[in-house]
């Protein structure tokens, strides 16, 4: 049997980091560096907890989002030798559960609907990999985990992290499991 | 740690059957019996598959099914001593996303976002049981397999079977495992 990997959308296939800055700019007029989030943590950079509430409720919010730099070629490659599952938190953003069907559909045509779950805690999700941004997903998973580097986890250092998505293959082949 | 629950939305929390009949009917002139559907199988029964298409993709479908008779009393008692989540193959339907959340959050609010799972394929999920109508969920669920009782599974005879929800929180207390 294949081994199983769970793909994470936002800050992993998605390149949603950049585009919350933008439309969190839009929305308070204020510029959010990544240095910034990186430094002061996610929850203080985007404080205005009103416009950041307001922006991930927006419709298309997350139906713009774009690409992940070369995710969709990596993905591709990974699916000649393992069983793909797109994994995401959506459930808290109600809006966004087709959006980002739809997303998925127009980036990642070759993905079943099969292989799609969207959830809210991803503690019962069981594959042999996953790959995610956050903690609160990858400490307490079932299989290996592997952090997929963003602005605001670069201060943590106790899983395996991956840089960009041309890592991937190469990584999981080295990987003994 | 408590013992978690996965809960089937359609045929399990959610009256569905009876549902299709009628927009079946609607759809095609067509009166299907809950013992046809027994003889022939589901498939051969719902012959028309266009009639069927159309409506499992007609908006106000899955937001208007009823719940299944005290579904919502006995979820709520085994919520006392079970991590319960909600998981629903709704990835078929993208227009069933938007509508099974609203429906869980009209006749499930005391169930949290982070506890509702839509997916294609369940094979991914680890629970220590699952309750469903299918056997293409059950019969590869890493947990407990408990089998709702649906027109369509009434000839199958290898998982424990549950006729009404009100059997529920007993049979999980005379299960060892």
């Amino acid at each position: 049997m294949r081994k199983s990997i769970a793909i994470d959308m936002d800050g992993v296939i998605a390149d949603t980091e950049p585009h919350l800055i933008e439309w969190y700019k839009n929305e308070t007029g204020i510029s959010l560096t990544p240095q910034l989030i990186n430094e002061l943590g996610e929850d203080a950079a985007f404080a205005d907890k009103t416009a950041l509430h307001k922006v991930l409720h927006t419709q298309s919010f997350f139906r713009t989002v774009p690409v992940m730099d070369k995710a969709v070629e990596n993905v591709t490659l990974l699916m000649e030798d393992y069983e793909i599952f797109i994994v995401s938190a959506a459930m808290e953003f109600p809006l966004s559960l087709y959006e980002k069907r739809e997303w998925l559909q127009e980036h990642f045509p070759f993905i079943s609907w099969k292989n799609i779950i969207f959830c809210g805690d991803k503690s019962i999700i069981d594959t042999d990999y996953m790959i995610d941004d956050y903690c609160k997903n990858l400490d307490f998973c079932k299989g290996k985990a592997l952090m997929f580097n963003a602005y605001h986890n670069a201060h943590i250092n106790h899983h395996i992290r991956i840089n960009h998505w041309d890592e991937v293959p190469e990584l999981l082949k080295t990987l003994t499991y």
